[in-house]
C-alpha cells in the first residue's frame, strides 16, 4: 500500500470504529480514532500474521494494551477480512464475540484480555521473552498503549524487564492523544516526557506525528532494525482525529459520537478496503514431545520435610518430564525453592526480580505461547499481582501460581510476610483451583496434578518442616480429600489443611483421651472442594470445626460452608482462623496465639460437642 | 557530631544490628550494616524529630522502605535514647515491640508498616504530599530504600507522582548494596542506572559513596537546598559492611552473623553513644475544628438514583462538615463521582491518575498525618492495590476505599471492568468494614458513617440508577441490616445487598403470588454482619437464599454462612452468585445470564422450599 492507500485504510478504521460504537450505543470511538493511522500502517505494512492460523508459530503478536480501543481492533479485523460488516455492528451486544474489551476466550487473534490498563505491555514482554528465549521462531511483538496507562507502575516494571532482557523483538507504540478519561493526562503532548522515561530503562525511542503514515512507516522500520533494545514509538495524536466535533475535545471519553452519520460523511464515508496481511515466515513449533513419565521425589512416612522443599523438588522432576514447563520467580527462589528447578533447567527458568505484577504477566505471556508456567513468590506478595491474576482468568490463561510462606506459621518475620488472605483471593478467581498440601508427598503429587488442569491453579506451601503423613504412592485427586481419622462413634469432624492438619490430628488424640471421637479431614483441595465427604461427615457427626492458618474470611471455613450450602441440612459449625493481628514470635507460639493449634482445636471441639448435647 | 563521631555512631548501629539479630536467631543484619552510615548521618545531623512527641506537627518523617533492615531502625532508636539495650535484644520475640518488620501499631515513631518491598516510598510520597498541600508545617520526609525494591513498579508510580507534584520536601536514599535476597540485583553497583531513571521522572539525583559520612552529609544538604524537585541520593554501599566474613558476600541475606562476638569485636565493640536528635521547628496542627453537623443530600422514595451519584454528593457534604476529609481518585472521578467533591473542595482533592497502588499509598500517607482519606476507583481496579490495602491494615491505617462499577450490573463494558472479587478481597482484610448500599439515601448515610469507624473501610457502589427504597431519615447502623419483607408465615429468607435488593423484592412478590411468603433482608453491612437478624431468620424460616453480584467465593454468601457458623443449628442454604464468565450485554441481560435476577431468585427459592418439605 502506498501513502494514499494507507490514509484511506486509516479512515476506514475510523469510520468502522464510529459505526461499531454507534450501533452499540456505547464504547470508545475517539480513543480508536487517535490510533487509526498507527494501526493501519502496522496492519498493511509490518505485521506478519496468518489470520487463518492464529496458532502459527511464526505469527507476529499484537496486543491492544489500551483495550478500550476495541472498535479499532475489530475494524482492523474487518479490514483483514476475518470479521464481516454484519458482525462488526454486534459490538457489545449479548452473545457477540466483539466485547467491550477484547478477550482471547472469544476471539482467536487476541493474545490476552485487556481493559485493565497497564497490563498489555507486561504481557507483551512475557510473549517477547518467550519469543527470544523459548520459541525462537523470529516473531515480533507489537503493543499499542495509551498514554494514560503509562501512569501504572506495571508499565515501568515491564519497561525495566524488557530493557534488561534486550528484547529487540518488542515494539511498543504509545498513542499520545493527550486526553485520559477524566481530562488531560499528566504530560499532555510532551512526547519527550515519555521517551526519556523509556530511554532511562534502556529502550530505543522514536518520536513521531502519529497521523503521518510515512513517519509511522519509517518508525516501524527503525524498530525492526534496532538490535539489542526494545523500541518505544511515541506518537503524537489527537483523540477523535478526523471529526471536528470531537477532535481533541475533553469530556468525550467512552462515548459514541452524537452525530455518527455526519461524522462518517466527514471521514469520507464507508470504504470496502480488504487487505491481505503479510504471511509469517514458515516456522516450526519449538515444543519437543513430552519426555515421558514423571519421576517424582519420594519421602518416607515420618520424615521431616517442608512443603516448599517438596514443591521445588517436584517442580524440577516435572520439568524433566515435560519440556513445556517453565518456571518464574520473584527473586525469592531460594525461599520458594524454585531455585531447584533453576539449577536443573536454567534455560527454562526466568528470574523476574521483585516485580510480582511482571512475574504473573510474564507467565500469562508465556502461557499465550503454549508454555506451561509455574510462577512462585511468597503467598503474601501474590496480592501485589491480584489484578493480573483476575485478568488472566478473563483471558482463560493456563498458569500455575505458587505462594510460599503461608500463614502465621512462618514465625518471626511478622505479618508483612504472612500470606493470610491468599486463599480468599485465589478462591474468588473465576475457574480457579486452590490446593493446600500438608506434607511432602502430597505436595509433589499436587505439583504434578496441577500441570493437567486448566485456568488459574494455586498451590499454597509452607515454610517450616513437618512430618510426612502419607506414603509416596498415595494419590490425591484434585477435588478430593483424605479422611485421616474416622469411626462410627465420631461426634464431630475436624477439617484442616496444610499446617493445621498435624494440629488437628493431635487435637483428635487429645479429644479421644476425653472420650470424644473426632473425625479428621485433610481438605488439601480447597477449590474444588470434596462436597461428598464433607456432607457425609456433616450428617454422620453433626458438628464441624474448621481450622485454617488464614484470616476467617474467604478461606477453608468459607469453602466448607459453601460445600454445605446445597440445600441440605447443615451441621453445627465453628471456625478457627487467624482473627488477631500477629506480631513476631516462634511458629508454635504463633499457632497458639492465633488459636489454631492442637490445644485450641481440642477446646473448640469439646465445647461444640457439649453445646450440641445441651441444645 | 564531627566526622569521627559519625563514624563511631555508624559502627554502633552496626554492632547493635548484629546483636539484635544474634539474640533473635533471625533477621537481616547485613542489610542493616550497608545503610548504617546513611542512617547515622541522617539521625545525627539532619533529622528534626521530637521522639517524646511523635505526633508533633513539625516532626520530619522517616520511612524505612526496606523494612527488613529493622535492626538498623531499632539500633537508631536506641541511639536516640527511646529504646534501651534490654529491649533491643527482645527483637523478633513474642510480645516485643521490635518486630521483624516495623509497624506503627507497636511503635509510635514508625510512620507506616513496611516489609512488602516497594511500599515505603509510595507512602512517603503520600506523607510528603500532605506536607506540601495540607499540613504546610515545613516537615521533610526521608525514605530509605533498598536497591532490590526498585524493581517494583510501585516505586516508579511513586517517582512519577513525586516528580510531577514537585515534592521538594521528599528525599529518597537508595542503599545500593548490590545484593538482593537470592543474589545480585539487576544493576549491581551501576549507580547511574538508578539515577537516570529517577532523573527521567524529574527528580534531582546525587550519587555518592554510601560509606563516606562527609559525602552523605553533603548529599543530605544538597537535598535540603534543592527546590521544586524531590531528591534521590543513590549511595554505593556494601552489604554486611565492616565485617570481612560477610561484607559483599552472596547468600547471607536474612541471616544472623555466624560469629557475632568476633564480628562485634571487628566493628570495635559496643559503644554507649546516645544523641539528641534535632528538635523540629515549632508548628501548629493545621486541622481546623470540625465545621459542624453534616447536611447529607436527600432523595424521596421512588426516585431513581445511582449509588455512585449518592456517594459523590454525600462525600461533598461530608467534606463541608469535616475539614479533615481528603479525597483521592484514580483518574476516574467522572465515573466514581469523586469529581463532585473536587468541584466543591479542590484544595482537598488529589488526582492520582491511573495508578491504583499510589492511590492507596497516598491515602495511607495522608492518614498517617491524621487526615481522613476517601480513595475511589472502579471496584475491579482496587485489586491492583491489594498488597497496599493488606499492608495498610497491618499499619492500622484509617482509610476509606470506594469501589464503583461493581458487578455484572455495569453491563456492556465486560468482565475487565466488573468488580466481582472485591468483596472477597476486602472482607479478608484484617479489621475491615465492608458496606454495600442499595439506594441513594442508604449510600449517603454509610458514607457519613464510614468516617466514624477505624481501620480499612470499603464502600461498594453501583453504576446504574435504581429506585430509592428508603426515606432520607432512615438510619443504617454499621453491623445492621434491614428487613424489607417479613411475616409470621415466611417459609424462606432472601438475603441480598446492592443491586440484588430490588431483584429480591421482585422475587418475593412473585413467590407471594405462588403462595410462598419470603422474608427479604437487605444486608448492606457485609462486614460486620448482622448475626442476630440472620440467626432469627434462619430459625424462623429454615431456608435461606443469598444472592449477590459477585463471584460465589468470599462475598455475601460466605458472610451469611460465617454468621451462622456459631455452633447453632444452620438452615438449608442456597447461594446465587456470578458463576460464569460474563461477556458484554445490557445490565438486565447480565443479571439474568448470571442467574441473580428476580426470576432466578424466585425459582431458586421455590425449589429450596419444596425440597425442604420433601425431606
Amino acid at each position: 500500500m502506498n501513502t494514499e492507500e494507507l490514509v484511506e485504510l486509516a479512515q476506514q478504521l475510523r469510520v468502522d470504529s464510529v459505526r461499531a460504537a454507534a450501533a452499540a450505543g456505547s464504547g470508545h470511538p475517539t480513543s480508536s480514532m487517535s490510533a487509526a493511522d498507527l494501526m493501519a500502517v502496522l496492519l498493511a505494512r509490518h505485521l506478519r500474521y496468518d489470520f487463518e492460523r492464529p496458532a502459527h508459530p511464526g505469527n507476529d503478536r499484537f496486543v491492544l494494551s489500551k483495550g478500550h480501543a476495541s472498535p479499532l481492533l475489530y475494524a482492523a479485523y474487518k479490514a483483514a477480512g476475518v470479521v464481516d460488516d454484519e458482525e462488526l455492528v454486534t459490538f457489545r451486544k449479548l452473545g457477540s464475540r466483539l466485547e467491550g474489551h477484547p478477550t482471547p476466550r472469544r476471539l482467536p487473534w487476541v493474545e490476552t484480555a485487556t481493559g485493565s490498563l497497564g497490563q498489555g505491555l507486561p504481557v507483551g514482554v512475557g510473549i517477547a521473552l518467550a519469543g527470544q528465549r523459548l520459541d525462537r521462531t523470529g516473531y515480533r511483538v507489537w503493543v499499542l498503549c495509551g498514554d494514560s496507562e503509562l501512569a501504572e507502575g506495571s508499565i515501568w516494571e515491564a519497561a525495566e524487564h524488557a530493557g534488561y532482557e534486550h528484547l529487540d523483538n518488542l515494539t511498543v507504540i504509545v498513542d499520545v492523544n493527550r486526553l485520559g478519561q477524566r481530562g488531560p493526562t499528566r504530560h499532555g503532548h510532551d512526547l519527550d516526557a515519555y521517551a526519556r522515561r523509556f530511554r532511562a530503562f534502556d529502550w530505543h525511542t522514536v518520536e513521531i506525528d502519529g497521523h503521518d503514515v510515512d513517519a509511522i512507516d519509517r518508525a516501524y522500520g527503525e524498530a525492526l532494525s534496532t538490535r539489542g533494545q526494545p523500541t518505544a514509538i511515541i506518537a503524537r495524536t489527537l483523540k477523535g482525529k478526523g471529526v471536528a466535533d470531537v477532535e481533541d475535545h475533553e469530556g468525550l471519553h467512552g462515548k459514541p459520537l452524537k452525530n455518527a452519520d455526519d461524522a462518517i460523511a466527514e471521514l469520507g464515508g464507508p470504504r470496502g478496503i480488504t487487505l491481505h496481511v503479510h504471511e509469517p515466515p514458515s516456522a516450526r513449533s519449538p515444543h519437543p514431545a513430552p519426555a515421558g513419565r514423571i519421576e517424582l521425589p519420594r519421602w518416607e512416612k515420618g520424615e521431616q520435610a517442608a512443603t516448599r522443599d517438596a514443591f521445588g523438588q517436584a517442580l524440577t522432576a516435572l520439568g524433566t518430564a515435560r519440556p513445556d514447563v517453565v518456571v518464574l520467580d520473584g527473586e525469592v527462589g531460594d525461599s520458594t525453592r524454585a531455585e531447584y528447578f533453576a539449577k536443573e533447567h536454567p534455560e527454562r527458568y526466568f528470574e523476574c526480580y521483585i516485580a510480582e505484577q511482571q512475574l504473573v504477566a510474564t507467565a500469562v505471556g508465556m502461557a499465550a505461547r503454549a508454555w506451561l508456567p509455574y510462577a512462585s513468590t511468597f503467598a503474601a506478595f501474590l496480592t501485589r499481582a491480584h489484578d493480573f491474576v483476575r485478568m488472566a482468568s478473563i483471558s482463560g490463561s493456563g498458569i500455575v501460581l505458587n505462594g510460599s510462606h503461608a500463614g502465621v506459621a512462618i514465625g518471626q518475620d511478622g505479618p508483612s510476610q504472612m500470606g493470610l488472605e491468599d486463599l480468599a483471593m485465589m478462591r474468588a478467581v473465576h475457574g480457579s483451583t486452590v490446593l493446600y498440601p500438608c506434607d511432602a508427598n502430597q505436595t509433589a503429587k499436587l505439583v504434578a496434578a496441577a500441570a493437567g488442569l486448566e485456568g488459574i491453579r494455586y498451590l499454597r506451601t509452607s515454610r517450616g518442616g513437618s512430618e510426612v503423613l502419607y506414603g509416596p504412592d498415595e494419590e490425591f485427586p484434585v477435588g478430593g480429600s483424605k479422611v485421616l481419622r474416622s469411626s462410627a462413634e465420631d461426634r464431630l469432624t475436624l477439617v484442616a489443611a496444610g499446617v493445621t492438619v498435624p494440629e488437628a490430628l493431635a487435637a483428635a488424640d487429645a479429644l479421644a483421651g476425653e472420650g470424644i471421637r473426632a473425625r479428621v479431614i485433610d481438605l488439601y483441595s480447597v477449590k474444588p472442594v470434596d462436597r461428598d465427604t464433607l456432607r457425609r461427615a456433616a450428617e454422620e457427626t453433626g458438628c464441624l470445626v474448621t481450622v485454617e492458618d488464614h484470616h476467617p474470611e474467604g478461606g477453608l471455613g468459607d469453602a466448607v460452608a459453601e460445600a454445605l450450602a446445597d440445600g441440605g441440612p447443615v451441621p453445627r459449625l465453628v471456625r478457627l482462623a487467624v482473627r488477631t493481628m500477629p506480631g513476631s514470635a516462634a511458629p508454635d507460639q504463633q499457632l497458639h496465639a492465633a488459636g489454631i493449634d492442637a490445644e485450641s482445636i481440642a477446646a473448640a471441639g469439646k465445647l461444640l460437642v457439649e453445646e450440641a448435647v445441651v441444645r
